[in-house]
């Protein structure tokens, strides 16, 4: 018997460190895990450094790297991510940028970086500013979620190595764009000229001016920042011979996807915030076993609750996530291999991503079962998993189902 | 709570192997050692290659590698090290030599490697034949501790490529200097005229005439070895943005940190032998922390007892070692990430560095602790540090601080 198909299942920003309120314990060590512990005692147990030691992850670039595209050669900024998430795909040579919608006073001081996290209208705002032309530059500009966009520039002699014009803190004057190398000048013009003749426009529209009358903040200014362009890579399912769908909450993530040729598998109520129907992720994760060889599911509450700083609220999450995988486990398919792993650490302490190893679990036909039976930090480093790499995952994994090539004869 | 400092204590060749004497236990196992123990038990443990798994690390290559600078990247001889130890600072383009003054025999064999470990007087000896100018190359020979010396070339052309004049052994004719490479030839023709130049001249000297009128041997020759050049680097402080200070009494070490930009930190008493004043360093560390953000001591004392093969001593003097190390934990503020490791091992067996693993305790706000109660090269193994190398530690304890940026969004 071997496993044929690949569940994995992406608990983002779980693993901490030891937390006072919880007596010196990590959040994973706090919460009662019967289905995590399950998982890793049935098969094996590890911790990993998912791009490198002392290298902080981000989200694109880790999940790039558990998918096996090493990011230094793949990442070059959050741009095209983004864009790929809400539907735009860029082509080569096109320079993407995520971007709010923001207000600003008229000496272009950010007054709210969210324009009061503007809900409605922002079709019709993205729609009266895309489509323009600047010196020759394409400009594709897409409203996201709530105040999030995305702009692409399309021409050429474009150089994605410009700075922000977000300054990331309010009451600051918008930045200028500027190039970080020679060749990135023209960029940096045409982005200076686009957040200019952007805000004219923008100051003029009618849903501006509904809002200034109900006296809410205006949405007259966009923020580019996270310049990247699309590397070519092979996709996945090209690459490895497994054909994947993702299930995944925010539009990075499903970015990150549909650039690597994922199918997205669309869940009601996987919304990517804190009170994302997991039960539902995880059924729908069941239910396309049939269709797929690999199957990823990212589930983005933990890390939210590790940006929160909320210890409590983080056990809790870790804790309902639990409940998802005792239900996999219930009816998972014998020809799958189950892995449960995280992109990187969220301690509530820093409020931030860490470098700290994430804990994996792996567990199906093949797997040399171990002595790890508690899914933590600190178990875990025990299991025969320890010291794989994120970028060496998809290769082990193949190695497990049968279907990697020999080297030599 | 983060810790906002480091304070990382090198006890220097103390790891080693099982020895009879000690009933088949490590010195380190053989000792009583309460505070190391207690640091790795409140915090984590781990075994961890300084260079890479079976390179045998210099003191020079593993201090480099352990404050993250890749040795073979920034390491060419042990030349500008010692240069700088005693104050003399390298420009590109010099090639620098440590050297012994030594006692030769009218054949040029080698009587006394050491000068009959001359104390006095060196400095008249080195004056003697500092600043001649062979082939346009400016000599710039400076006395160090004992019979120790450093020669500096300066000039055009130069290269470090070449064999060391110094046998190695007594009763040997002093070696020719030998290009390894074209290139160096000019190099080797400079060295070989100075060492007959140099002979001459210390022939006459004034402190010689005495020394062989009281029977004593005379340093009437200079052995050079170690050639290197200084490689650009950029200063510990705007790498890292930590402000650093050095604890240390050897003239390498104290090069080392002179070159990283580390201010020196003077402790009386600290002699880099074997009777040295750990006690007199850590009060001295403790109190450094008020100005430092990184504060090392490195303490020789347990590789003397190596390179010595005496085990008993080496026990002893971990134990001693030990007392400053529970005298620090006593007072250490809680901001501060204490890092226990050893640069090398040294086993007692061999009178010399090995390339086994050292074990490393790290303790402090931000830290997984593990399950590691006792500090030694078997116990450190099953914590969670285990794995890390030298050249990582850096980057990992940015991480811990909170200091590593992103990468990726």
């Amino acid at each position: 018997m071997k496993c044929d198909k690949i569940l994995m299942i992406i608990s983002d920003g779980m693993p901490d460190r030891p937390i006072k309120e919880l007596g010196m314990r990590t959040p994973l060590q706090a919460a009662k895990t019967p289905g995590f512990d399950r998982a890793v005692k049935e098969g094996a147990g590890g911790t990993m450094n998912i791009i490198a030691p002392g290298v902080v992850p981000g989200s694109d670039t880790a999940h790039l790297s558990l998918f096996g595209y090493d990011p230094f050669k793949y990442y070059s900024g959050r741009g095209p991510f983004e864009a790929a998430g809400v539907g735009i795909d860029c082509r080569p040579g096109d320079v993407a940028f995520r971007c709010n919608f923001a207000t600003v006073d008229d000496k272009m001081r950010v007054v709210d970086r969210r324009a009061g996290r503007i809900k409605d209208g922002t079709k019709e705002l993205a729609d009266s500013i895309s489509s323009m032309n600047i010196e020759g530059v394409e400009i594709i500009f897409k409203e996201a979620t709530e105040h999030r966009a995305v702009l692409i520039l399309r021409g050429d002699e474009l150089d994605p190595r410009v700075t922000d014009v977000d300054p990331h803190e309010e009451s600051a004057i918008i930045h200028e764009c500027l190039p970080l190398v020679p060749e990135a000048e023209f960029t940096a013009k045409v982005v200076n000229k686009f957040v200019i003749e952007s805000y004219k426009i923008l100051m003029k529209n009618q849903v501006n001016l509904e809002r200034a009358s109900k006296g809410l903040p205006v949405a007259n200014s966009i923020l580019p920042r996270g310049a990247g362009i699309l590397r070519t890579l092979e996709k996945f399912e090209s690459r490895y011979g497994l054909k994947a769908g993702g299930i995944a909450g925010v539009a990075l993530l499903k970015g990150v996807f549909r650039i690597l040729g994922f199918d997205l598998i669309n869940v009601k109520g996987a919304t990517g915030g804190i009170d994302t129907d997991m039960s539902a992720k995880g059924e729908a994760a069941l239910r396309n076993l049939d269709s797929y060889e690999f199957v990823t599911i990212n589930i983005k509450a933990p890390d939210i609750a590790g940006h929160d700083g909320d210890s409590a609220l983080k056990v809790k999450v870790i804790e309902r996530m639990d409940a998802v995988i005792s239900r996999i486990l219930r009816d998972l398919p014998e020809d799958t291999l189950l892995v449960l792993l995280s992109d990187h650490s969220t301690p509530v302490s820093l409020r931030n991503h860490s470098a700290d190893p994430v804990c994996i679990a792996m567990r199906g036909h093949g797997i040399r079962v171990d002595t790890v039976e508690k899914f933590d930090e600190i178990s875990c480093k025990a299991g025969i998993l320890t010291g794989l790499r994120g970028i060496e995952l998809m290769q082990f994994m193949l190695g497990i189902m049968g279907r990697a090539e020999k080297f030599g004869a």
